[in-house]
């Protein structure tokens, strides 16, 4: 047998992203990305007339079509192989990012009738305006006692799949009675290629409350919340999941003339693009956390058993690896305290000095940092500039630094802000291995991961851990092109699980950050520092924070 | 009688300024200002070979004399007016700011045999060698339940005159064998001119631990430091103390050929250059505060039974004006915050803008500061970038920030370190007033008080009080001529006490700085949650500051 092929899509925010990869070794053959048509659609629909709401973020289904259609030929061609020998598909997604679709699977917004309904179009991630719902969803919940809740840190986002369908019924009772069901358009990206609506275990189960052995919530749960949806899984979901790693079916004749791969080539399960990293990055058993950082970071684990972690933003089985129980947490500010402080803080002769030595501005400010010892900046500060996700779920904490004197300087502050951010890190990590779930090793994947080895070695020194980087620049992208190759088998010259295929196509880099033994001892105390902070202001012994927001919102109405 | 005048002298650290201002009016009529040819040392004495420890500063006596000669005779120039109607001058200093003289008054410093031993000089005020011997003092002054030390606040500062002169005897025993007293300068320019060794009240109170009814402290006390210091008093120092407000005596033959003023002109007692502005800006009564604000702030208080107020710099009987109590409290810093926020924090674009618009740029960030809400920016600060004077009288304690957000401003965070100093001063207002010394207004003078009316507008908002503003830019010098006015007294055409010359030369601005309900409202909640972390941090709950300048100290040496 000659060589074969699988692709990945990664479908980002903005624009999706094509890998040809050859199996067995995980060469990287060709890329092409695909910029979506629509975009984000955040102030009005296509038509041009329709304004949104702030807090509203939609995309269009069509930007999704168009995607596969220009890039999937594009990396054929460039890798110059024969479509015979690309044998598997496998695509990742954004989550929880829904369209509403009629029976034949077209999204409702397809037709004339609904263009001009924003409820009619996809509610991206990043979709704010089901807030309400959410927090009245959060409070039924907590009243009946709901054990759902804690398996996601005792919070449920509105960015998440019912309080996304609520608004719906809610400002739209139309599109929710015309719709047939609702969908995450990575499932239904994956039932235009094959004809097969298999929704993804990954996608449920993080985004939709679903749970391998205790299915949904109950029709009873769904009806406190609202009458109306006493039966929405049945009506509008549904109850058929499928593990990630499972074959959703082969690419049909129609697709096959839309993007060019051969009728009969398989296509995997959808999966959501940080989960689809891990095996990405060759993780495929517990003990190793992937910390994937960009403006924010999501951390991604297995463990054998379900433990409830106090913070997680979700425990799922199935949900990352087969057989293993997947943890997800995050950090909703890291990448963007530095572009924050970069912008309002960095004085004119630091971005001069920049300038004339040809630096980028965050390599100057590292190079500055890094020459500082550990403690030498005086500073503690806690990553709050945007809330915190994990461990404490707070979007009204906000940020504090403290320790400054009239000799602070622009890259002690820089420095304070990344230790902060690997203090939270740690906190996460304790977290976990509290909670009965260990981690002996770090991964890293995303833009900082990638640009910043300073960073990355504040990390290894401030959570004494040896962490490995991932070696593709496109890690979601190589992890679906593997779960394409699982789809496919070995028979047909795939694999017959992901972690086999992890075990031969992922790559790291060759650098290891190895903790630095006077450096973890000092920051050791530092961290201690940080903790008691971080529980006091966290906690709840001064709620100060909360209430300069509040003092905030009287002074600004 | 024709129009008479007199003059004051205000020395400061780099320079001395004269102004010669008519009597009953408050007219200036003259000013001149003398940079020091030696000014500050503390790198090398005038040899250019002996090389100063760190945290030394010295001064050269020779400096005093050539601001007098310079001076003195250029406003009389500049006014042209007769020096026969010249009839007082009255001068104010730095202190503690002391040096060793021989027994005809001669600085050791000008023998040839001592010019190169650093002991010999004049140690500035803000000379900070003899901490050592302050701490020492402290505790043994603790251990002893030493009851002056209430009245400093709990502790000595090592820039006054115990630890000074105890430096010299532990350093340079020769140095203070040889002398035959110390002395502050201000007393010892005041022996130059008239002849007359008349010690300062406001000196001796403030800076060297004399009471008007108890004296200095016992002598077994100063045995308790050092065997040696047991007589220090007697031996080195005198028991003879002035009331500020007195005359000193009048120029003699030789100074008045040295300096151009008659012979025969009252000269006053000398005077502190902060204690000296308070009849400066007319306030000769209790209630009333002056701020002398600037790089930090003095605040100044009349009192009429002396009260021990936690964290106060002193407490003096005739130590501002004679008949009261003269209290004392500093903010260590206030206009050093903005400084290091310039030099630190404000992004290019920012500075391009003030250029744009030549604008300094304090003005560009009042100025967008100023169109915020009270409360809009979220933010609260600790104002303890260098320290805390009053009320907790602690130098280990560092600076802190809390509210961050992404959208968070340069001009936000700006804004919340002028309104930390501005509840720093609130609390020392509060603390007065729990301590039973009533304060119904405040007045200020100095470079921020002058310049910066959305600041003021802060202040009158923060402490619910009126402010006014001295008229002055030199309002030391001011306060200087009207005590040489009333050292003439009303038979020679000046005046019989400090309180008449300040009703009729003291001058405020027409602004008066008025509290705007809705915002002193708005700035009562801000307050409350400054004075919790104020507490929190500031009186042991959490002693994090002091543990990470500690954790630095290890980390950098």
């Amino acid at each position: 047998m000659g060589k074969k092929y699988s692709i990945g899509v990664d479908f980002g925010t903005q624009s999706a992203r094509a890998v040809l990869v050859e199996i067995g070794t995980g060469k990287e053959i060709a890329t092409a990305v695909k910029v979506y048509p629509h975009g984000v659609m955040d102030e009005y629909l296509p038509d041009g007339k329709t304004r949104l709401e702030p807090d509203w973020a939609l995309e269009h289904p069509q930007d999704f079509l168009d995607a596969l259609k220009e890039t999937i030929p594009a990396v054929i061609k460039e890798a110059g192989v024969d479509s015979q020998d690309i044998i598997g598909l496998g695509m990742d997604f954004t989550a929880c990012t829904i369209l509403p679709i009629d029976k034949r699977g077209t999204p409702l917004c397809f037709y004339e009738e609904y263009k001009s309904n924003p409820h009619a179009y996809i509610k991206l991630w990043k979709h704010h305006a089901a807030q309400d719902e959410a927090n009245r969803l959060n409070e039924i919940a907590a009243e009946r006692g709901e054990d759902f809740l804690q398996r996601y840190g005792g919070k449920i986002s509105s960015e998440w799949m019912i309080p996304k369908i609520w608004q719906v019924l809610n400002e739209a009772p139309e599109i929710y009675e015309k719709a047939d069901r609702f969908i995450e358009v990575g499932d239904w990206v994956v039932l235009q290629l094959t004809g097969e609506e298999k929704r993804s275990s990954c996608m449920a189960g993080y985004k939709a409350l679903w749970h391998k052995r205790k299915g949904y919530p109950s029709n009873d749960f769904f009806k406190a919340l609202d009458p109306r949806l006493e039966n929405v899984v049945d009506e509008k979901l549904s109850r058929d999941i499928y593990p990630i790693g499972s074959k959703a079916g082969e690419i049909t004749e129609e697709a096959a003339k839309l993007i060019g791969l051969k009728p009969g080539t398989a296509v995997a399960v959808a999966n959501v693009d940080a989960h689809v990293a891990v095996p990405g990055v060759g993780i495929t058993e517990e003990g190793k956390m992937l910390m994937i950082m960009g403006t924010s970071t999501c951390h991604m684990l297995l463990g054998k058993e379900e433990k409830i972690v106090p913070g997680m933003c979700g425990v799922v089985e199935d949900g990352i690896i087969p057989g293993y129980l997947g943890y997800e947490a995050g950090q909703s500010c890291v990448g963007d305290h530095f572009e924050w402080f970069v912008k309002n803080c960095v004085p004119a002769h630091y971005m001069k000095e920049a300038e004339d030595s040809g630096m980028n501005i965050h390599d100057l400010l590292s190079e500055k940092a890094q020459k500082l010892a550990v403690g030498e900046s005086g500073l503690v500060a806690l990553d709050w500039w945007n809330g915190n996700r994990s461990v404490l779920v707070d979007v009204d904490l906000t940020g504090m630094m403290i320790g400054m004197t009239l000799l602070t300087k622009p890259e002690e502050i820089y420095r304070a802000l990344i230790e902060a951010t690997a203090y939270g890190t740690r906190m996460i990590i304790e977290t976990f291995e509290e909670s009965g779930v260990p981690i002996h090793e770090l991964y890293a994947a995303g833009g900082i991961a990638d640009k910043n080895p300073f960073l990355m070695q504040v990390y290894a020194d401030v959570t004494n851990r040896e962490i490995r980087i991932s070696a593709s620049s496109q890690t979601p992208a190589l992890g679906s092109a593997m779960f394409g190759a699982v789809a496919a088998g070995k028979e047909r010259g795939g694999y017959d699980s992901i972690v086999e295929a992890a075990k031969e196509m992922a790559k790291l880099k060759d650098v290891v950050y190895t903790p630095i033994p006077e450096n973890v001892k000092m920051y050791d105390k530092l961290y201690a520092e940080y903790k008691i902070l971080h529980d006091y202001f966290g906690r709840g012994t001064n709620d100060v924070m909360k209430r300069l927001k509040e003092i905030r919102r009287q002074a600004v109405k």
